[in-house]
């Protein structure tokens, strides 16, 4: 029976690893340690854990760690109290394992914490490229963990390249892959979201279409990120149709991104335009289906919407380095061409299923690996 | 005028920085902000900051941040207390670049915390390889930097083969073989290390000959340091020459270290071994420069004592996969074998000296490169 | 020459002890060295580092130390993160006495940290009486300090009854009536406070006369915080004057008043009320100074307008047991009962001068204390 | 049904609240959450977590929070780390009520935490004077604390005196006296000290009695403890009885103290003292039972002795102020002093039980209190 403790701390990553808490928790080798810290108990940021705890999970342990100021200096802090606390969650839960999620400080400090503590790491979604300090901490992390989870053949390739033993890299494609399954096979909008999820703004008539709009700050990028979403807010408003808008996530630069969105409203007062804090990943991904196009720099665009074959239109440097299916037209911050590339693929329209990052059996096969291939801590470079 | 903020956190990586301080506060173009932390200002650890004083800098800021315990815990706390609180100290020094050191938690810290805040990393002595926890933080922390001064050509190829721009990494050799220059030309024992230092235990007379001793424990292999000792012990017991031994270094273990070394001197009372706390680097390269052999896992035996032709027994693994000499015999932890290496070591002699860790001007070409080249924290895979 | 550290924290403390930073930085014999640090450092707080800028103080240090969340675990971690990091700075400082502002978690944070430190600590504020979670650190501070700037004689007389020396306890009055001398003297409204200072919502005239609300959550009361922000918010829609509020602190149940006033203007938008985050503190006093009434739970109500004079309704539990003037009029968290308050009060008018709370020269006073009063670190109960 | 966590933090306190610890997990409507932290988790302080282990007591979370330096500065960041992670861990067992014992900083740090969190917090031991940082702190928790067991009738009316409701202190006696009660009933030595607990130096033999000394460091006297502890080494060498050595707490000082007994071991190599690391206190109170005379500052000198009649020589500031029985002299750090008063206890012998700090049953009572009184966490001055 080995003991996993997986570490979520944010709505994205909940997402993402979801069908492997399942899978884990199911499994009859494996206990699974559910740890939730960070932005994924916050309000602000969607108040993660109550969706959690809806899905049926047990919380192991809660580790508020997030500074405010969303500032460069109170990442690196937020990064260093996590690292304490998640040092004292593990020695008080004695994992076998620990999964790490992506590129987060969250998964810098949990990947740190359990390499200090001789526990072995799996690292879920190395290899890619994505520039910004994600693609600093990400490679980081591959270079703590002993065990790699890529979504990608590109990124195994990668991870092996940077000196990884290749008996430890499995490329069980991105477990947000499965959560599309469901949808995929039943794509109708099953729910009304202004009625679900409130949200505040105009309540444009979707009938007809709509867009759909998720853009985060990127982090080296700080100071312009209140230019950047305006540009985006602008050609929105140009394009006139129906948009849904979701909230940025905690980072540094959500402040800058928050005010433009709030100042734009304001001045503006956009009646096509209404805005979401949060909504469960399935809605969000039943919602995306139904709409004519995705537009931001969220993962999403990149990867679900790769099988899922949904237009999208991806702005600015933050998805820079990943893999992408025809669905994808990237931009520049730069309403002109914004507009240009939502209007190419209203055009368009729907693209065909992608499986570059997985099928949908991701969650299971690590769940199997977990439970099955050796566990060590002890490593080399290759070369 | 650049400011270079150099974090130094225990005594053998200030020795090892130690020439490319001196050359930072020299340069013309380089202004350099010093921060000393962790077991450095720790009086169990030989008092590093004293001496840092005594050789004339200025200290920009210091900062506890060891945890008690000396165990799996309190490493991974201690290295998420010294990023929060590296994170304070960079926000107010506004450094243009971070210099960290070699692969301890401490170096890891420093490159978190600068990477978050958007500084320029450069590190000290990545490519290497020996296995254990160090092996993790040392690739992890070339993952986070945007500079590598490496020592050998091997590690410079290895760091390359990770991954990261060939144009960032310079051979410069290792400051540590700097320091061996003085040395080299004089070697003579200018000092009488017992009435220099006092220390403990007899006080054997060195007239024709001793061996030295420094052993730490190894983080991976917690819970053997006790045993590991023991056998050097008493493989010193049996040689019976002169023997001067060294305190090991803050790490999990080292209380384990400590604990064998008190119980065997408790319980044996040999006669031919005196046991320092800590030596100037310098008198310790001289030390060993008239000492027959030197004996334990210090990276000492490996670099300096290449370019010094010392004869070295290497026990165990901590060294595992570092570039090596001729000069260096390896052994396990078995007391008939440190025995009978020492013995083909006194027989042997001194060796020529070998260039492989650099040939004494690594602080004159750190200095030179932080100065001119280009900084940027913006990175990619070359792959 | 004395080393005097002041921890200025939040915008209302700043404000607070303004006549006294700059009384000690003009003394000949004393140095000052000014911490700036938790909320004080945050935009959506005020930005008070950028007044504190502007006033021509320079900044010894800067700790980021809030925790996001604002919710008990939160407090409980900024006051020891805070007490870990202020160490590092007193550390570095080497101050000869701290001074640290009234009853929030980091005045405790800094009356602790200086207390192990055996830096002599001097507590402004001391001796009052609120209740709620203020109420026990207060008097805790009250505890780990050497020195008592007290505000009022009954305050004096509380921490004498408490087992403080007497002669370590001094009547200086509140550093916040030092502010108002200058509005005392010429009361003219200067300014255009929309013109100044933007904020959100409807822009009342303000030429008939016009209400300031300035309301915050109360710790102990978490739960209820929105709940009260609505009866206020009902009351003065009600009122139907002109009215202008202000933005509450981050504490504890901040989010949950700040989440009551935003959908209270989404769903009444209401066309009497002009929202503000903050404002100097000269312009507050100017403000209320100008208006019919001040209402909310304000400390402002109680001491700085008792010597101008100003009107007051104060709300609920917050200033409970603070001496007062007889311009308050207290009330409970009801809507019909805030109304009748406030119409008392505007039939009213202005009220004399009463200065239970100071004359106007505590800074100048506390400057001269520290300078001339003898510094130890040792103490006892008088009984 | 109660959930009452205790907080057990060093040795001492583990003894001191020992038998409340039984009694709360004995009583059907309370629920024992044991939290062991600090240096009850350390090695070198007596590996107290093993002690209560073997006592069959449950851990609900272990928390490593000491800083290595043992100086003012970590004393101060131990606290503050302490706090940080006490709060997480308050936030997951969610206890109805806090017990913090005496006057430590990991006290301190369990008192804010919980008063942060709006948790009750119940102060075992407060109203007593002894001077140092002891006495800022044990008073700063009265004042966070909501409910107050205390040890004698002279700090019932401190505690009282201090503003606290005089229905909230309840004068249980001290809980160390619980444990004298089988010792004051059976009272031989029932085991061998030496083969029982090892320890280092010489074997004197004890047949014809023998002298006990615990010496800990003071914080504010700083500097002064090495030579405090020679005072005392040079003292019971002089007397050449056979003498019982304990180590030191953890505490700013201690590695001085501890400098100073191996500094003497090695040069002076004494025949009559024998150094034990730590023994179960029951152990203990057999062993001074059994002995002429216990020397030092422990408090153990002015509690348990007082029940127990046991002679005391009672050395320097740090039992000053605290109520003492006829058992006790004091003397100051000079070695003469130190010479006459134990010759003078010697003659003298055992004294009669004196019940100053209770008669046993203070476990007991506690256990009751905690599991009927009314639990609340507001409170306001009672002047």
């Amino acid at each position: 029976m080995r003991k996993v403790c997986v570490v979520v701390t944010a709505r994205p990553s909940y997402s993402r690893i979801k069908t492997a808490l399942q899978a884990i928790a199911a499994h009859p080798e494996l206990e699974l340690q559910l740890v939730v810290a960070a932005s994924a108990l916050l309000d602000r940021y969607g108040n993660t854990v109550a969706y959690i705890e809806k899905d049926g999970f047990d919380i192991a342990a809660r580790v508020y760690m997030v500074l405010e100021g969303e500032n460069l200096v109170t990442s690196a802090k937020s990064t260093g109290l996590g690292l304490v606390e998640l040092a004292t969650v593990f020695d008080n839960l004695r994992p076998d394992v620990v999964v790490t999620i992506a590129d987060r400080y969250e998964t810098l400090a949990t990947a740190v914490a359990a390499s200090y503590m001789n526990i072995p790491v799996a690292h879920v979604q190395g290899g890619e490229i994505t520039g910004s300090i994600d693609e600093k901490v990400r490679h980081a992390v591959t270079k703590l963990s002993n065990l790699h989870f890529v979504a990608s053949a590109q990124a195994a390739e990668r991870v092996i390249r940077m000196g990884e033993p290749s008996d430890t890299v499995f490329l069980t494609g991105c477990p947000s892959i499965d959560l599309t399954l469901d949808v995929a096979e039943n794509p109708g909008l099953t729910f009304d979201p202004y009625a679900k999820y409130g949200g505040v703004g105009s309540r444009p008539d979707l009938g007809d279409g709509y867009l759909v709009v998720m853009q985060h700050p990127v982090t080296t990028e700080h100071g312009l990120a209140r230019q950047h979403v305006e540009e985006t807010l602008w050609a929105v408003r140009d394009l006139g149709l129906p948009t849904l808008w979701f909230w940025p996530n905690v980072d540094a630069g959500a402040d800058e991104t928050a005010g433009g969105i709030r100042a734009f409203r304001e001045r503006e007062r956009p009646l096509n335009l209404h805005f979401f804090k949060n909504m469960t990943s399935t809605d969000f991904l039943r919602l995306i289906t139904n709409g004519r196009c995705l537009i931001g720099n969220s993962s999403v665009g990149i990867r679900e919407s790769a099988y899922l074959g949904i237009p999208v239109v991806n702005i600015g440097s933050r998805q820079q380095g990943r893999e992408r299916g025809g669905n994808v037209i990237d931009v520049g911050h730069d309403r002109a061409a914004i507009v240009a590339a939502v209007r190419r693929q209203l055009q368009n329209g729907r693209y065909p299923p992608n499986p570059i990052y997985g099928s949908g059996n991701a969650g299971q096969q690590m769940a199997h690996l977990l439970a099955t291939v050796p566990l060590t801590i002890e490593k080399r470079l290759t070369y």
